[in-house]
């Protein structure tokens, strides 16, 4: 297809598309002539990752060109991508050194990577408990990661495998988009069980 | 006890202390003399609150100030002072008419206020994931709704009853503090899941 026919199936504006050329985040097409270039299936669904990536995570072209590098760099099991999505996805994990958070998943049987950023967040937000003398304990950390647990699930039964770009679209989606939904659903829940309890 | 035993009971600075008696955020003591007023152990339970709703909630001074107002007009069940921390906390929920999420907390036969601020954080994330055309299923929502039950009624456990100020110190320090804690838990299950899946 033409880049015209890229931008239309793709729903994203021609000058964008373009842009995302001149940025490195979209490979080249198969030069035509001096002036066209043909571009297939594998470029619709890069642009698609590209999008998910700018829009719904919010990463700078810089970042978002690192992200696309480790997933094509990214060889063997598909997990390895999921990786490279969160790896790149806000809040960075910060310099803390995850201890406690390493211990809880070792407490519940989890195999995470050691410099995983999702234990630096882990550990910061317990230390910020901590800080307001509030802090969490194993038991009320249990009850939460069995509901991690259960939402993982059916976050990862979602992410298909077709194409490492689709898997990585969803993962990038699916871990932006659907933590406001957790978010708010547990302040419904809260609203909910409070009114059972003392309403 | 004194100003400066407040300060120190509660570790707040006391310029800290003397401004947020200026800005009407804690309620003066009983004056003793033209200089000095006793404070009381209201008084710290309400320090600790303030603090928590400017440094834990992130929120200004006019936003603290109605919230404690809201607060203090709190009379009835303790389940009031949940909805009134929950309105004033961030993210606020917009003007979203949140249809698919008051059908879904019926769904679920939870009792939320149908103008509670999380119905439209929910709407609002539903629709995101409609404009990147990755829709929400109800059958992945329910899973997310079981897990957020779980986690809330640990969260409502925890709020102690003894006070309004303390049970809506708890929930301003458990709205927010937990939040990164669950969606790190989130993140670090989606990796260990899928490298059971996928590894």
């Amino acid at each position: 297809m033409r880049i015209s026919e890229l931008a239309h199936a793709t729903g994203v504006p021609l000058a964008t598309v373009k842009y995302y050329l001149r940025e490195g985040l979209l490979p080249p097409g198969q030069a035509t002539s001096a002036t066209q270039a043909q571009y297939d299936e594998s470029h619709v669904r890069r642009l698609v990752l590209v999008r998910a990536l700018l829009q719904v995570g919010g990463l700078s072209v810089a970042s978002a060109r690192d992200v696309l590098a480790s997933i094509d760099r990214t060889t063997g099991p598909l997990h390895r991508v999921l990786g490279a999505a969160h790896s790149a996805l806000p809040p960075d994990g910060s310099d803390v050194e995850p201890a406690r958070a390493r211990r809880l998943a070792a407490r519940w049987g989890w195999r995470v990577h050691p410099e995983a950023p999702a234990l630096r967040q882990l550990e910061r937000a317990l230390r910020a408990l901590d800080a307001v003398g509030h802090p969490a304990s194993d038991e009320r950390l249990d009850v939460y990661a069995g509901a991690a647990r259960r939402v993982a699930q059916v976050d990862v039964a979602a992410v298909p495998t077709r194409s490492k770009e689709e898997a990585a679209t969803t993962v990038v989606i699916g871990t932006v988009l659907y933590e406001p939904v957790l978010l708010a659903l547990r302040r419904m829940a809260q609203e909910a069980v409070s009114a059972e309890r003392h309403g």
